[in-house]
């Protein structure tokens, strides 16, 4: 795939050190059993997922909020470098197959895992279709939400 | 990616057999210059054309209307099989950036090339979001205005 730059304006990004091989990283993100236990910050929780782990697959999962409400999100993977990068998109559906959101906005995430020293420099980069897009994810606490799932991310990393 | 089943109620199909090699069709489809030859039908024509034949890379093209009026599109490549198979969305843009589209529809477009005798089978399918965009679509002309697309490229890459 390209080497992609970020455009501060459209993108948000969380940059992370953290101290678990990226093996276990990318283990953590492309496996539902694991995902599930990680993926939602809390009291949010993740209550399925389906991986369909290639260009074109599936990338689905449903959260839970506190109160019980379900969201259910279908995305499409995009690009599957073992290991290293996974990039998927709720712009697209199963099969690539464009899916025009109802409420929200569509985003494009690149996780971009490399080894740093016997841990991982992580990074997740979001990418709005504008900047009204950017805004609103990132008032949702998309800082946050994705460094607290990140935090999930490494205890069960660890746990393996 | 993935083995693609097209969905008779979402997504339009052109398939035909030509006769020019598997070769010919991926490079007239591939290379700029050549695709400005033939990708708009006729009193249409194609001004300009940018491809990055890479996951994530751009493909912009614009067509001019027997009036003279303008139409640029961008869209994103997703995947490129050397030789057999491209796809694009202008559900995403260059970087897999969503974009919304304005007026219109987005659209997926998968394009396989296989060999056939000396010739190739070319099947392109129209993925579209939902049974209106594959309504609109098909009323525009799809069949007629990538059915003549087909024919000048035949034509083009004879002449190759």
């Amino acid at each position: 795939m390209i080497a992609y730059t970020p455009n501060p304006e459209l993108d948000l990004i969380l940059e992370r050190t953290v101290d678990v091989a990226p093996e276990l990283v990318w283990k953590a993100w492309t496996t539902p059993e694991l995902l599930v236990q990680w993926f939602a910050p809390k009291p949010w929780s993740t209550t399925s997922c389906e991986i369909d782990l290639q260009p074109g697959g599936k990338f689905d999962t449903t959260m839970r909020s506190p109160e019980g409400d379900e969201y259910p999100s279908s995305g499409c993977i995009l690009v599957v470098e073992e290991g290293s990068r996974l990039v998927f998109t709720s712009g697209l559906g199963p099969g690539f197959r464009p899916q025009i959101a109802e409420d929200g906005f569509p985003f494009t995430a690149i996780i971009s895992i490399e080894p740093d020293g016997s841990g991982t420099k992580y990074t997740a980069t979001g990418i709005h279709a504008d900047a009204s897009s950017r805004k609103s994810h990132e008032d949702m606490g998309f800082a946050e939400g994705w460094g607290m799932a990140l935090d999930q991310l490494v205890d069960v990393a660890k746990s393996l």
